[in-house]
């Protein structure tokens, strides 16, 4: 099993229940807390006892990104921060608040659409120089150009990685798993689905089959 | 004037009232639009009639930047997201839709905290290009290295520029004014005085100073 279910509008923390059991974690982004409110964040954590993980895309100076991520540490195991803005002032002091509340940082090192190989991509060396410093448990590259995700399993064997872009965004089921992934992110394909935990077992035959080929 | 107050824990909205009329604009940030609610936030950006500005530091694709800011778009003016995502896919989409609603986009061009030099600058050059295609109103550049806020101002003579990193994080008040920039962004040297209306203006005071011995 190597699925990560995306929510990003408000579901309830009973659905979220009852989906958890065929996923392997959880991801949260902020669209749904800032219209469902922190304590409905907090019940979705609760709902699932797997991987939690907060997306809020964490892009600002250290103490903005710890103060936006405060009222979650309780109950999410992992935060997602964009390598881009750098170490002093910003990634290491939230790495350091991470790692004294025992959290994990998963940094974003490329995204999932098109626009992301205008500056993000040209930059790859600059961001792994950055992973190097940071050291976070989770690195996060898209199912959609499987080359990046090839490129940093290879220069980090041991990171989990995490890959979306899978589905609605059309990288098919499996194909990042194929490329190194550890993960796949999956949003829209599941929560739009009218039965859910059916959607989510579904795209994990889909990624078994895909998997079971590229291994073959 | 040229003074952006930064809020970046809750206020009430009657003390926003009472420093508004001494300053340009307000900027909210993520942290208390979190802790105090979407209404709150609406409320701060009904008490005061200057420019508003909804900082969430936006960095994902465009349908969850969309989702994010979508609350907002009846009373904020303005928008900040970051340049590095990229056109396609993210601030294309958001582009659009700001434009659509009559509201402005205003990218981060480089950040204030020192951990901006480890990617963010040495892609200037990406950067500008993003910002050439994208077309924002306004940039965001640190007050804390004058030389990119003076790079950019040259570049982009009509572009409004605003200039955090005054004050808490060590730029003195004016010294971005000199450099070039519409709007400089104080946010704990107000917020956290007893006074903050004084201490507006004090600010306000200080800019005109450093900016009268600028200006020669």
């Amino acid at each position: 099993m190597a699925l990560i279910l995306a929510i990003d509008r408000p579901l309830d923390a009973s659905l979220v229940r009852s989906i958890c059991g065929d996923v392997d974690g959880i991801k949260v982004g902020l669209p749904p807390v800032l219209k469902a409110g922190i304590d409905w964040a907090l019940e979705v954590a609760r709902s699932c006892s797997k991987l939690t993980i907060l997306d809020f895309k964490l892009a600002d100076i250290g103490a903005i990104m710890e103060a936006s991520i405060e009222p979650f540490l309780g109950d999410y195991d992992a935060y997602i921060a964009h390598s881009f803005i750098g170490a002093e002032g910003a990634l290491s002091e939230l790495k350091e608040l991470l790692d004294r509340r025992g959290r994990k940082l998963i940094l974003v090192a490329s995204m999932s659409h098109p626009g992301s190989r205008d500056v993000y991509d040209p930059s790859i060396q600059m961001i792994e120089d950055v992973i190097d410093g940071i050291g976070p448990w989770g690195l996060v590259a898209p199912a959609t150009r499987p080359q990046i995700v090839r490129r940093l399993r290879t220069r980090y064997p041991d990171k989990v990685i995490l890959s979306p872009g899978v589905g609605a965004q059309g990288a098919k089921p499996g194909s990042a798993i194929c490329a190194g992934a550890t993960y796949e992110i999956v949003g829209r394909m599941i929560t739009g689905s009218r039965d859910p935990a059916e959607a989510a077992r579904r795209v994990r035959e889909a990624q078994d089959e895909e998997a079971g080929r590229c291994r073959g």
